[in-house]
């Protein structure tokens, strides 16, 4: 979906390098390629990859700061294909310890730091870009770690929810141009917490003690996560994901279930979210983006917004 | 500046009724009526209201569900006027206790309880006009407890804050439509904090919790509050307001200051307000509604929005 710049290397080829933040995602993505025949090379960011997941690997550990080490070692390793996955929270310039690779690039650097995230991105996106690597979306080399359209489990959403799902997918929306978190918790026709810098699971957190305090006062199992990519996002920096501990958080926070954009959602560990979705009850489901009206929409596309699989 | 309804009644006169929420902006509202020589009657409600700053007023105490109990007193009293002031939460319709005047309008209510509070409130008003009373603003029984333009104290808002600031009120625009909360904090053009149901205290904690955690990797002093009404937002029932509390949070919070809507946002205790942005170096900024693109904003218009006072 997104216009890549051409460049003189061969196409494909070679193991893919995975450059691992936080998580259990990298994994799967990593072992989703394997799987697909694709030799892959994991480049695992200290203090941040899970050490552990990242010994089933042929791997080189690398600092935030270093990407001159990184280019070196990929160029060895004869990888030609970049994917950035996992989560990192964003460092401050000061703590970066960056090594000349990354020094002789860092006006771009410290540009690309002031502003939101997708800025951020980007600026590191034309990094790679300019030390002749293709940078991949983990759901180009591996689509089938992404979200398919329709119920994940045995629970369907109720019709009762569509609304809160449509009003919650146009709120997104409406905020993508500010380069805000990308999701939303709502529940009878009420927004009752939206995700900025704290994350998903914090925001889960939050509307389950606001519950517990009786600062919401809505019956139990009510109510929806919605999570979506911004508008125009580029999937290859950041995708939005859901795991096992996504559907615990929202049972935690009383919630009937978690709708997702398909194809543009990475599914951590599906078997054990279906596990967990379905003994909890919640549902989990994939809508479709234009059905989501993620490209383009308002407070009143979303009438327009269905149910999948309802 | 809100439309209201013909009613046969004489404008004004009589003792205004005060219908009192938690906090302290219901006393400060009393208080400025009094001082412009209209008595006032208060209705502190029970739960919610401080019986402490009651006391200094005449006053009878209602439940939440008793609309037909207040309507008995207020006419007795004289009153033909009332504004609503200060934090409820939202209860649940099976946990409010309803005396006869309040089920005689329960079709009404439960339909107002679907929905967004912006829904909810405007039922509410609905009954209340069809009691024959007057439902008027804080800020047109006392205009003086509103923000007015300009700066506050002594600290005043750099320019390198006024693109955060825009940004801030735009976004607020943007989310105008969901009924979502009313304020969010912004710093480096980054959205760190978007507030729904927790309220604005709530929201200031998670930012300094996001900074104390390292999640949010800013220098100190850096970042600004916005809030501002909804647009098309009625101000009878729900008016943005800060207070010392409020500046006490934004300093924890490691921000720069607020930006608030002048005219729009009432500020409990000025002079204590006052005193703690001075001391803590904190900016509290009134910006024109047309101006912070209230009325009709988009993420475009934000460039347009300056800094008043700069």
């Amino acid at each position: 979906m997104t216009a890549r710049r051409a460049h003189p290397e061969p196409e494909g080829g070679g193991p893919l390098a995975v450059i691992c933040g936080a998580g259990t995602v990298p994994f799967a993505v990593a072992e989703a390629v394997r799987r697909r025949g694709r030799p892959v090379v994991l480049f695992p960011l200290r203090g941040w990859a899970d050490a552990a997941a990242v010994a089933g690997f042929p791997h080189h550990w690398i600092g935030v700061g270093e990407f001159g080490g990184f280019c070196q070692m990929a160029r060895r390793e004869g990888c030609r294909e970049v994917v950035l996955v996992g989560g990192v929270v964003r460092p401050s310039l000061r703590q970066l310890r960056l090594d000349w690779g990354t020094v002789r690039q860092l006006p771009l650097l410290v540009r690309s730091f002031r502003g939101g995230d997708d800025h951020l991105l980007s600026g590191i996106g034309r990094m790679f870009e300019a030390a002749g690597f293709r940078l991949v979306g983990a759901h180009e080399a591996a689509p089938e770690i992404t979200v398919a359209p329709g119920p994940l489990g045995r629970t369907r959403p109720t019709a009762a929810i569509a609304d809160d799902i449509a009003r919650g997918f146009a709120l997104l929306a409406a905020m993508s141009a500010f380069d805000v978190g990308q999701a939303a918790v709502l529940a009878g026709r009420r927004v009752l917490a939206v995700e900025a810098a704290e994350g998903t699971d914090a925001m889960l957190e939050r509307v389950a003690a606001m519950r517990a305090s009786g600062r919401i006062t809505l019956p139990a199992a009510t109510g929806v996560l919605v999570k979506a990519p911004k508008r125009g996002q580029d999937l290859r920096f950041d995708m939005p994901s859901i795991g096992p501990g996504t559907v615990a958080g929202a049972a935690k926070a009383g919630l009937a279930g978690i709708a997702v954009i398909a194809g543009a959602t990475i599914v951590a560990e599906p078997q054990r979210l279906v596990a967990e979705a379905d003994r909890a009850g919640l549902f989990v489901v994939g809508h479709g983006a234009a059905e989501a009206s993620v490209l383009g929409a308002s407070a009143d596309a979303a009438s327009r917004v269905g149910v999948a699989g309802t």
